[in-house]
């Protein structure tokens, strides 16, 4: 047989490991609830947009050409400025294959083995892997309640200039920061421009979980305060309406965007689901968002309940302001990457601190997403994680042994 | 203003050019009719398959795992091996985002700047352009109306193995060879796999026209001919079903599918179109495919007799066997580079040859897609560009000026 282990790359990547299907108390990846999916809305702008458009499909891109269906670039220019307070045009607008397309082509666009990135001191995992597959290097700015702190910030871009390192941005998740959960407020967004502005540098503004905040207001934007044109801006539909339909959206200058479409290779993002999206948001995206948030920040209490009732006063948090995950920090006893790989093995799995933060007490940390698991998922799988945590580490000391009333 | 240009790397890509809509006679890029997207079948396998799996939108992946829903990879599966002879388990099958995704995690994970791949002497546009941003040389074979030959193969491998060059692999586009559109016999496929075993080779078989043969029938893959798993396969929804939709899939071993996934930094490819494939497929494949071919072999008779009316002997062509293309030779005194040029201006868009073979005579060649436009617009067109080609060139000496009778 052709082995093709002798014919691999010295600096191939390891492999994925083997789909073995979801644990068993599942607290990890951005999923969501599968009571919330919209199915009757979506079958019904299925059937609108292919009456409508459905032959369209037969050329690249619908027609409408690289920056995908017009009709969803048209919904995007209003609700973002109507959500946001972003004003773009709908040449201002690329449609991508999930936000996560988005980082990989501003990556390809700007970034070089060696460069330097400024960053929350905790930020996506996604984006710590992908940088360190490209050779960048970061630099964390501690966060608080309100995300990136400013002061900190500027101690850390004075210091690079001092160093002659020339950060080439500065990323930020400002609005439902993960895994935080925490939302910069209008300030704050105004002293990171200002910062970014003195040091001369432009800024990523990762906001794709922006449309569930539980409060439902959100500060405008970066990107809506930026009179530079600095701020590149990304979204998404992943988390707002289903994880599993790949439709993201890039958000730059027309002149930036004829650049990061160079390296989108793809012949364009999946028109379908851009199609069927443009029709369902275009009536229901608003109503269907403000119920998802609802339900969400109702479940957001709900583990937090849990994190009080099975861990007490060991499992130390903010509870989120919008979005599906729950930073804990836990006592120093724990150390959260052997928490998670023990817990793997009994049907728990959770985020370590260290994938997720470049913080000195990232390994006291995990994130817990709360997304996909119904209540008593949530409770169980909590009081099983406080059993482990308890065996392994000693903490917490007492474990209450009450499931939640509401699931009784 | 922020001025990015300032903070751009060095080797940054061109920008792509701005959109401004297809040009008035479309003779590029895979697009296929519209009047053959399924549209009805489409609404109804979407509404079936929302109705069954809709829910699972709310997970990644559809909680299948990262090589895609289950039920097209099963659907694959079967028809695979029905179609093309191919054993492929679903855990051999990787949905992915188009063929040319899969083309790019094959690129990712076998190759390196330096390293030097053999490919037929003409070839698909794209697979040259990511092999030069790659830093990757290729050494073509040439071909004949089966295809790679594969005396010239032997030849090309035993120079590049005298000079010390190990190939990473072979490419080759055997089934409607694009842009060729000649199918390579049974007996040939066996000579390049010998020729492959005795240069100790794999081989990347990109079979994305396969389905629309207009005999109706296919050699076996070389995938499905190999017995030493050095045959990595590619395929695609794109061109029988609709190129907006962005599903294709790589099949191979699971240890090489581990390899690939660790490069497919999306998160999944769209799962709404894989759903609505895999229903749409599970009934409609077959006959739709062969009801498409017999209209495409008509469009190619159709583009044919037009390239004979207007160009007369000017124009050498072989009849394609399948597809939605032409490859046609005009005479030495034809530089179709500036043909292309100026046919743009002038509302045709066709390929010249330079950007689709590295043969000596490339500038004398052009391909012609007739995929997209309905025989008015391939008649016009045609006659439109022998036109321009005598005005600048002087060939055709006489152009016929009676338009096809079919359309009078």
């Amino acid at each position: 047989m052709f082995d093709f282990t002798r014919v691999f790359p010295q600096d191939i990547l390891p492999e994925t490991g083997r789909w073995t299907g979801f644990p068993q108390f599942n607290f990890v990846g951005g999923h969501n609830d599968q009571t919330f999916i919209p199915v009757d809305a979506l079958k019904a702008s299925a059937a609108a947009i292919l009456d409508q458009h459905g032959a369209r499909l037969a050329t690249y891109g619908l027609g409408d050409g690289p920056l995908g269906f017009l009709g969803l670039r048209k919904f995007l220019s209003t609700s973002l400025k109507a959500r946001a307070g972003i004003a773009a045009s709908v040449d201002e607008i690329l449609l991508v294959s999930g936000s996560l397309q988005a980082l990989d082509l501003v990556n390809q666009t700007l970034l070089r083995p060696g460069d330097t990135v400024v960053i929350e001191e905790s930020n996506y995992g996604g984006v710590y892997s992908r940088f360190n597959r490209l050779g960048v290097k970061f630099v964390g700015v501690p966060t608080d309640e309100q995300g990136m702190r400013i002061d900190a910030l500027e101690t850390v871009l004075a210091a690079l200039d001092k160093a002659g390192t020339r950060p080439r941005l500065i990323y930020t998740i400002p609005t439902v920061q993960n895994p935080t959960g925490t939302i910069m407020p209008e300030n704050r967004r105004r002293g990171l421009l200002a910062a970014a502005k003195k040091f001369d540098l432009p800024i990523f503004e990762d906001d794709c979980y922006a449309d569930l905040t539980f409060a439902g207001v959100r500060p405008p934007a970066i990107h809506a305060l930026d009179t530079d044109g600095r701020v590149i801006y990304c979204g998404s539909f992943s988390k707002s309406v289903a994880p599993a339909l790949r439709v993201g959206y890039l958000v730059a200058s027309p002149e930036f965007l004829a650049r990061a479409l160079s390296y989108k290779t793809d012949a364009g993002s999946g028109a379908l689901e851009q199609m069927i999206l443009a029709d369902f948001c275009s009536h229901a995206f608003d109503t269907h968002v403000k119920k998802l948030a609802a339900h969400l920040a109702d479940k957001a209490d709900f583990i937090c309940a849990a994190l009080d009732r099975y861990f007490g006063t060991s499992a130390d948090y903010l509870r989120p302001a919008g979005g599906i995950f729950v930073w804990v920090k836990l006592p120093a006893a724990v150390d959260t990457s052997r928490l998670a790989e023990i817990a793997a093995t009994k049907g728990v799995a959770i985020n370590p601190g260290v994938e997720w933060s470049s913080a000195d007490d990232a390994r006291r940390h995990i994130r817990l997403c709360f997304g996909y698991g119904d209540k008593a998922m949530i409770d169980q799988g909590v009081r099983r994680l406080a059993e482990i945590c308890q065996a392994e580490f000693g903490v917490p000391q007492q474990i209450g042994n009450k499931t939640d009333p509401q699931l009784m």
